[in-house]
C-alpha cells in the first residue's frame, strides 16, 4: 500500500508533513508514502531523521496552491501544483490514496477533474467524522458543495450509508437529515423537498435532526448542504475551545478552582484527547473513483499520520466502489421506476 | 408599563407562566401583567399566590397553539388563541409589549398579520442574544425566516444594527455576515451576493464571520438566514450540554476528579450562569409595529421574569421605532439613488 502525501498543504508547510511521513512509515510496517511537493524543502525537512528509506518516495511538484486561492484559478494556472501532482499519482495507479492538508475546494476540483465522480453522482461530498456522547457519527456534507439541491442531499445520504457500511461494518446505518424541527414540514424548502426523497430511497432513514440532538448520538449519518455543514463543523470548535477558556476563567477566578483544576487535569486530557480531530485524522472525498483524504489545514503530524491510516483504511475496504455501487444500484431502480410509471401512462 | 403574557406557551404550560407573572409584579413596581390564555387554568394557578391584584389582569382565550402545528394552519383555524389575543392586546394599544415562550413561526405569523412589518422590511427576523469570552452578540436571523434572499439579509444587518444602537446604546456595531470563510468570495450564491449589498449599507460592516470565530466576541451582531441561524442556536445549545456532561463523565473516570469537581463547583455554577439561556430571557422579533418577545420554549419562571424585562426596555427605549426609522432612511437613500441612476441613463 502507497500513499501520496501533499507535502506543501496545510497551516505548517513540509516540516509538520514530512514528520507525518516518516512517523507513519515508522510505525506501519504496510504503508509507504510518496511526498508530492518542492524536493529541496522536502530534503531539507528529511535531513537527520532515520526511516526505511525505500519506503520514502519523494515527487518533485514547483507549485503550491494557498488556502484562500479561488479553487477554479488554482486550478486553470498551477500546473505543477503539489496537490495535482499526488492526485495524478492515484489516477495513474502508482499510488493507492492520496492525503492533502491543503485548500479543499482545490483537492475537490482537482479529484473531480482527474478522477471523475462516480457515475450517478452529481456533486461528491466531504465526510467528517464528529464526537458524541455515545459513538462518532458522519457529518456530510461538510464543506465542499456551497449551494445544493434536494437530489444532491439524497445523493449525501446514499454515500454516508454506504461508506458507514463497508468502513465502518455497520449494517444499518442510521442516516438524518439536519432540520429546524423534527417533523417532516420543518426545514427549508430544499431540506423539505429532500425529505421525501430520502425517505423513499431504501435507506435507514430517522428523519429529521435538529442542531441540539446531533451531539447525542441518535444519528450514524448526518445530511446537509456544504454550506450548513462546514458552520456546524466550525462553530462546533470554536465553542468547545470557548467553553473550556470560560471554565478556566472560572475556575482561575474561585479560591479553592485551582486546586480543582489540577485535580481534574487527567479528565480534562482525556476529554480533549476524545474531541480532538487529529485522533480521526481525515475527511474522506466521497463520490469520486479514487481514495482523496482531506486534513484539517492546523493538522500536526500525529493528525497526519492518522490521516494517513484513514486513507488505508478506505483504500483497502474499497469504500470508493461500495459507494459507487449503492450509487449505482438506488439510480438504476429509479429510472426502472420512473420507465414503468411512463409506460403504465 | 402593562405587558400581555401568553400564558398557554411554552412546553411547562401555565403554571411556569404565571410563576413567571407574579414573580414580575411583585418584583419590578412598573411592570404590570396582562396574563392571557384559559381563565380557569390560570385561575387555578394563581391559587395561593400573594401578589397586588390589580397590577395581574386575565385575558381569557379558549384556543392553544401547539408547539408543532404548522404555523399557517393555526393562524386561520384557531381565531381564540393565546397567542393571537395577546398580540391583538398590543395592537389595540391595551399593553406595550407581548411575551411568548410558544410556537415562534405562529408568533412572527400573527405579529406580522395584526402588527404588520415596518415600511421596508420584507422580513422580521428573531434576534437572539448569545455569550461568548468578551461581550454577547446578537445572532439574526435565529429561525424565522427559512428562505431568505441576499436582500433579506441585509434587512436583517441593518434590523440589527438599529437593535444594538437603541437598546444597548452601542455607537457603532460591528456587523459581520455568517459564511464559510472571511474572504468576500466564500459563501454560496445567497452570501456572496448579501456581502456586496451590506458593504454598501452604511454600517459598520466587518465581513464575513466563520463559525470558529463567533463565539471570540469580534461582531456584536453576526447575520444568517433563518435555517442556518437555527441550527447555529440549536447545534450551540446540544454542544454546550454535551461537552459539560462529557466532562463530568471524564471525572467520575479519575480517582482525584471527583474531589477536583467539588472544588470546581463555584466555577461550574458561574460558567453555567453565563451561557444560561435564561439569563438572557427572550428574543425579540424585529421590524414589525410592536415589541414582540419570543422566550425559549423551555423557559422557566426566571427566564419569563427576564423576558418580561427585555419586553419592558425593548418597549422603553422605543427600539421597534429605530430599527422602522433605520430601514426607511437606507431605503429612501437606495431609492434616490436608483431615481438618480436611471435619470442619468
Amino acid at each position: 500500500m502507497r500513499i501520496a502525501l501533499d507535502a506543501m498543504g496545510g497551516d505548517f508547510g513540509p516540516a509538520v508533513m514530512v514528520e507525518g511521513a516518516v512517523e507513519t512509515v515508522n510505525e506501519s510496517e504496510d504503508i509507504d508514502i510518496t511526498l508530492v511537493g518542492d524536493e529541496p524543502s522536502i530534503k531539507k525537512e528529511l535531513e537527520g531523521k532515520r526511516y526505511p528509506s525505500g519506503r520514502l518516495q519523494i515527487k518533485h511538484a514547483s507549485q503550491i496552491v494557498g488556502m484562500n486561492e479561488p479553487a477554479l484559478i488554482a486550478l486553470r494556472k498551477k500546473k505543477d501544483s503539489s496537490i495535482k501532482r499526488a492526485v495524478e499519482l492515484v489516477k495513474d495507479g502508482e499510488v493507492d490514496a492520496v492525503v492533502t492538508a491543503g485548500h479543499s475546494g482545490v483537492a475537490m476540483a482537482v479529484s473531480l477533474v482527474l478522477l471523475r465522480a462516480s457515475k450517478g453522482v452529481d456533486r461528491p461530498a466531504i465526510a467528517t467524522i464528529m464526537p458524541t456522547l455515545r459513538r462518532p457519527f458522519v457529518l456530510l456534507d461538510a464543506g465542499a458543495n456551497v449551494d445544493c439541491t434536494a437530489e444532491n442531499l439524497l445523493q449525501f445520504a446514499l454515500m454516508g450509508d454506504a461508506y458507514c457500511k463497508a468502513m465502518f461494518g455497520n449494517p444499518d446505518p442510521r442516516i438524518a437529515l439536519l432540520s429546524i424541527g423534527e417533523e417532516d414540514t420543518k426545514g427549508n424548502s430544499m431540506t423539505r423537498e429532500a425529505f421525501k426523497l430520502i425517505k423513499d430511497a431504501g435507506v435507514g432513514f430517522i428523519g429529521n435532526i435538529e442542531g441540539k440532538d446531533i451531539f447525542a448520538g441518535i444519528a450514524d449519518v448526518v445530511v446537509c448542504d456544504g454550506f450548513v455543514g462546514n458552520i456546524v463543523l466550525k462553530t462546533s470548535e470554536g465553542l468547545a475551545d470557548v467553553i473550556i477558556k470560560m471554565l478556566k476563567r472560572e475556575i482561575s477566578n474561585v479560591a479553592t478552582g485551582r486546586i480543582g483544576y489540577l485535580l481534574m487535569k487527567p479528565a480534562l486530557r482525556n476529554f480533549k484527547k476524545k474531541t480532538d480531530y487529529a485522533e480521526y485524522g481525515g475527511a474522506p472525498l466521497l463520490g469520486i473513483n479514487g481514495t482523496c483524504i482531506i486534513s484539517h489545514g492546523r493538522s500536526s503530524a500525529k493528525a497526519i499520520r492518522n490521516a494517513v491510516k484513514v486513507a488505508a483504511e478506505f483504500s483497502l475496504k474499497k469504500v470508493y466502489e461500495a459507494i459507487a455501487e449503492e450509487i449505482k444500484t438506488v439510480t438504476s431502480v429509479k429510472s426502472t421506476r420512473e420507465t414503468t410509471i411512463r409506460e403504465q401512462a
